[in-house]
């Protein structure tokens, strides 16, 4: 992952050079290569690989266009987790965007969470509206007031929805792309249960999906667990998140919740079926969420001083391919033979992409795909040509390879596996060196500054969570729990394994 | 298609009865049965087979939910539209919900189109914004200012985006399902060429997806064609469209727009690129979108007495199975033919679902699934089981047939086309009786009475257009131009011929 590969090549930075041109005319404005490294300024970094097509900033702070480079990855999570879903009979629905004030403050806790946050419209065209009317910060307000009026009997359950949609906190604090936007894309899933068993199932069984998009599609290791009472959905019964880490800032990031809700929402609503006796009971929620988050979580888990690196499984353009003309060779040849290897790939399933653009040199080519993080490179020269074979060039670790044209598509299969395993298992390793176990408060302050992922032991009491936060703020940072996690050592009695 | 099927069977409006009980204990409330028919009262009626799964009104006025049972007909369509815009090279992104009140107000004769619609966001948690922030009515004064960072040369076009996402505007008047709500989902194109050709010539090609929605996916007649100066998009060059006639209403509906902006927004928004020579040229731009209203006129065409009538192609539940067992018949070797029918189209690719609860008569379940306006019926009896048969019955058109269960697959595969067709064949005889060709102002006064679909020959003034509108107001509606169909017959010189 990451680092790495930026040791082993030499890459010409050349800039674009008119059609025959040499390489001399470089137009700097191209924005190719980094102004900051990775290590020396996580921040400057993060935000110049986001603005590299995946991102624009927008004119309103906190709002950020999401471009075709970063909406393809979110459309591809999105194909497996909506399959995956819809397999287990949650159906996709649209409720609106706006929620009446009446409804969004019904559950108090739920709205003391968000009201800060919380945008409001008051005005349409030039008159004032007779009561101002809120954006959904998340749905459960929304919705559950009509899942009152759907659930009659048992027959009515589970009730099982989806929607894909944007929602808008007006959060103030450093807004970052991805990670922290005041308007982000997400699914929302709610369901509606007669027994609590079944709930605490489909907690889990979300949250493995959670970690498949992670782990599987992102490369990215997380963590399963659950969170502490304090960071608990704001009117649930419990939380459960998949938790990842990123060493440069010693930060954890929490990917994904899914909630078990209990009957607390459904007592506020009254949400009520009558049950094979004739009893009239509460159903169990959830309430479950991904969001465009998670495209951030990968750029900063894999990308490197040259730019973004994408696992394959999620990459629009997983192999790009560039001809590498010389002097007086064949280049129609090449040329012909990038558009081969692309059919070929793309014929097998396979997303490529040639670049045959004439007014930029071949070097200038390599950066900027590199710098858009495609995967694989393949590049064709006189020299591929005369032995029928192509060369490739991988972006995560930048290993060279010439292969038959004979066999490229299993070759290229097999070498795109590789490197999906290959980023998720040096992604995995960067985070255990991180990993600290700790036993005493001398140790957990020492680790907290090396910025590592501490796991401690934890009595689980509320008090005590606020008071380690509260003595740790003028440290690196304040240390706030992620989660209890589910894979535990033995400890004391009364304790459990937590990570901060 | 609509009407017809009402008059064939007589069905068993029986309610749900527990486990081994005769029908006698109906239960009202299930909503079973229109309380109005399509001709006596159409906003009724169409209110009611909206209210039937497809949509939850919301207690914000304007507002609704999509149910899953219209969601999956989105999703069917959008699967469609998204391949087919992908195959022409368009990409996926997405923009911000919110826009600044400075870039909205760019465009002098867009904003005022949108003006008196805009919602406007004046406060976070409790306090009030430093400057109001309006809510996307479309996205054209959203994403131009970055078409004009991202276009520079000629190599960077065309730039062809598109997003799905939800739009509002805030219409006070007659808030109708579908056809008119206050937020809707769409999908909005914006493209940028080089030249008037190429721009000219995506219009069609959209417009072109647009029929295909609706007639092959919708079932449902359209005319393309250009919309007059009045009626064109608000700061745009020229419209085309395709429109929809709803024979109960006597109105046309316009179905989606495809428009060239010209070069208006681009010297507004500056969005320049050096041509071949290093020359600074403006470009060309279209925009062109179809929404959630499609759905809307599907459910007006197509629906009768007995509630909804789904198109085969976008019905998420093509063919529904329902057990018919008899007193002390084989009651478990119905339920596994059932079963068994149900896996074997689902092999073949065809939705189809079984309904075996048994709390519900065959014949409340018949009456239940004609409201839901699923295409095909297939019922299993005691006979049928001795026969090897099932027993078909088309929601189209009522007629039963008896087939093997050897060629079961093949059989429904075919009825599911025929289905298709003659429900687009059905509505589209019923909107040609409304269409009127007319030469004289008596006529047009008359057919207008009649609530015709009326071909006017037309000048193509603005004012005469003006003037027939502020003639009309007293009679059934004030005329509307629909469009100037792309498909003409010969006129005086200077004259189209246009609908109304």
């Amino acid at each position: 992952m990451a680092g790495a590969s930026g040791k082993k090549e030499k890459v010409d930075k050349a800039g674009p050079s008119g059609g025959g041109k040499k390489k001399k005319d470089v137009k700097k404005e191209t924005g190719l290569g980094l102004s900051v490294k990775k290590d020396e300024n996580f921040g400057e970094w993060y935000s110049e690989v986001c603005k590299h097509e995946m991102i624009e900033y927008y004119d309103i702070s906190g709002c950020y266009i999401l471009r075709p480079w970063s909406m393809a990855i979110w459309e591809i999570m999105q194909t497996f987790f909506d399959a995956e879903i819809k397999k287990m009979k949650v159906k996709n629905c649209y409720f609106p965007l706006f929620v009446s004030p009446g409804v969004l403050e019904k559950e108090k806790d739920h709205i003391e969470g968000f009201a800060p946050e919380v945008a409001w419209v008051t005005k349409s065209g030039k008159s004032d509206l007779e009561v101002p009317i809120a954006i959904r910060p998340t749905s459960e307000t929304v919705m559950y007031p009509y899942y009152s009026k759907w659930i009659r009997g048992h027959r009515d359950l589970p009730l099982k929805l989806n929607q894909w949609c944007n929602v808008v906190r007006w959060e103030f604090s450093n807004p970052t792309p991805f990670i922290r936007s005041r308007e982000f894309l997400w699914q929302e899933g709610h369901t509606a249960f007669a027994t609590k068993e079944e709930a605490d199932e489909e907690v889990l069984q979300i949250l493995e999906l959670y970690r498949r998009i992670y782990e599987e599609y992102l490369a990215v290791p997380v963590v399963k667990g659950m969170k502490s009472e304090n960071e608990k959905f704001a009117g649930g019964l419990y939380t459960t998140s998949v938790e990842a880490f990123i060493p440069n800032t010693g930060r954890g990031v929490q990917g994904a919740t899914s909630h078990c809700l209990g009957q607390n929402f459904a007592k506020m609503f009254e949400i009520r079926y009558e049950d094979e006796e004739g009893k009239r009971e509460m159903v169990w929620q959830n309430s479950w969420a991904y969001s465009t988050r998670t495209i951030g979580v990968m750029i900063m888990t894999h990308g490197d001083d040259k730019g973004l690196i994408l696992p394959p499984k999620v990459a629009s353009v997983q192999v790009v391919v560039i001809p590498v003309p010389y002097k007086d060779a064949n280049t129609q040849g090449i040329f012909d033979a990038c558009t081969a290897t692309v059919s070929a790939l793309s014929e097998a399933g396979i997303r490529a992409e040639e670049d045959l653009r004439d007014n930029y040199s071949p070097g200038w080519k390599y950066s900027n795909w590199e710098m858009k993080g495609v995967p694989l490179r393949i590049e064709i020269g006189p020299r591929d040509l005369e032995n029928d074979q192509v060369r490739t060039v991988r972006r995560d670790n930048g290993v060279k390879e010439d292969i038959p044209r004979g066999s490229l598509v299993e070759h290229v299969k097999e070498l795109l596996e590789k490197i999906q395993q290959n980023m998720y298992e040096v992604a995995k390793q960067k985070r255990e060196a991180c990993v600290q176990e700790i036993r005493t408060w001398d140790e957990f302050i020492s680790a907290l500054n090396l910025k590592k992922l501490i796991l401690a032991p934890w009595c689980d009491e509320e008090e005590v969570e606020r008071d380690v936060k509260a003595r740790t703020k003028g440290e690196t940072g304040a240390a706030k729990t992620l989660c209890s996690p589910f894979e535990q050592p033995e400890l004391p009695e009364g304790h459990k394994q937590r990570t901060f």
